[in-house]
């Protein structure tokens, strides 16, 4: 591996099974599970040689671990700086520059940069909160954009992913499960329809923690699959076995 | 018990769990293990002294299953007569006439009988299927009504609910979730609010098959909890723990 010369802070996370590292600092952002599941979740078309964009990419996570299923240019689009600075370095790390370009850019105003209806794939892992009243405002900004819905909202993100697909392209998202009906209708208002969604429970007994989502341009309505619940964790608290195949196993393909 | 008097053609099934036996008729309907969930995920508000309404009551399963949770007057709405003169003998059947009456009806014509915003709790286990041109409309009518929506439609049968139910009375129901993203649309846009939402696995590797939804008559946006998955069998095909309680045990109140 290329030294990743990390910076104060500043620390590597792997995900075994992609053999993809990520310059994280935690007192700025860290990628979590979610960003795992997503990458995972989201299906490759034909060969992979499709336009990818990750909007609101973090350090590229998402992004990164999806890349290695496809041959095509993947796009990470950040509009916090030191969080796109990052996520260059991480490319350079995975030896992916060649196909795998940072945007630092506010996602509303990358059309310059990516022609609409270019996008085979388009991914998000966005803010799961609404800006409202308790949001606390004097949280760390980069957790803040991070988090709470205040560079782009939920509408507001399903319009630029509807812009950027081409027909019959595939937006995959994953968020916060009560906001499930908000989600639904946000999709549906934009003739992205809805057609893949699986639930995440951190244990068999409990509720949902996360929901994934695939949703397809001017797909047909109606025609939902729920797909069977991923479990993360056994009773005893140790990763169930679909747990352990993602995070490392070999069936990413 | 008294003697059910069985017709030609039909039979008595039962719920050991609550104890309550329907007649059934295989030839025009036979009620399924989603009226039994249905009836399950259904709560009480209170003491149970409000008004139930079960939507398209057929044979009167969910609404028979459901009226030992509660001691309040409980109402079977179901346009055929057949079943309903079937639900009739059930009630009987089940010393249930005090309290648990059947209106053979169309469930939009209902509000001579039923006063608008009385019901604390509507029931409602529907026909799956949209009305289009692969509805088989060779098949036996009884099945037809209880399968397509001929007589009633998603939009048209939430908008009864939402009529019937007192604010903050809830509606329960059990659908396909194929049609999700219609439900919740449908829900959402008559200020029914989805709160609880459980999905429904045949097996733990399979996708689900049946989807329990609670919705609350002005309720605040957004907030949806999916429940825990239930798992209807295990890989030897027996019933998981959850089921089996479910169909044989005593967790129902």
């Amino acid at each position: 591996m290329i030294n990743p010369d990390l910076q104060p802070g500043e620390r590597l996370d792997g995900l075994p099974a992609q053999d993809i590292y990520i310059i994280q600092n935690p007192d700025m952002f860290s990628y979590s599970l979610d960003a795992i599941l997503l990458a995972h979740f989201a299906q490759v078309k034909g060969r992979g040689q499709g336009l990818t964009v990750d909007l609101g990419a973090g350090t590229g996570a998402v992004g990164l671990f999806y890349a290695p299923k496809t041959v095509g240019p993947v796009y990470l689009v950040e509009i916090q700086a030191q969080l796109a600075a990052m996520a260059q370095r991480s490319v350079v790390l995975n030896r992916l520059q060649d196909r795998v370009q940072v945007l630092q850019a506010d996602m509303q105003a990358i059309f310059d940069d990516i022609r609409p209806g270019s996008a085979e794939v388009v991914l998000s892992n966005p803010p799961y909160f609404p800006l409202n009243e308790t949001t606390k405002v004097n949280e760390d900004e980069h957790y803040l954009l991070a988090r709470h819905e205040v560079s782009i909202d939920l509408p507001a993100l399903v319009q630029v992913a509807n812009k950027l697909l081409k027909n019959n392209g595939k937006f995959y998202m994953v968020h916060r499960p009560e906001r499930l009906a908000e989600i639904l209708a946000a999709l549906t208002a934009r003739k992205l329809m809805p057609k893949r969604i699986q639930f995440v429970y951190g244990k068999a007994d409990r509720e949902a923690n996360m929901v994934l989502i695939e949703a397809i341009k001017s797909g047909r309505p109606g025609g939902v699959r729920i797909m069977p619940p991923l479990v993360a964790y056994q009773d005893n608290n140790e990763y169930t076995a679909a747990m352990h195949e993602i995070l490392y196993g070999t069936a990413w393909q």
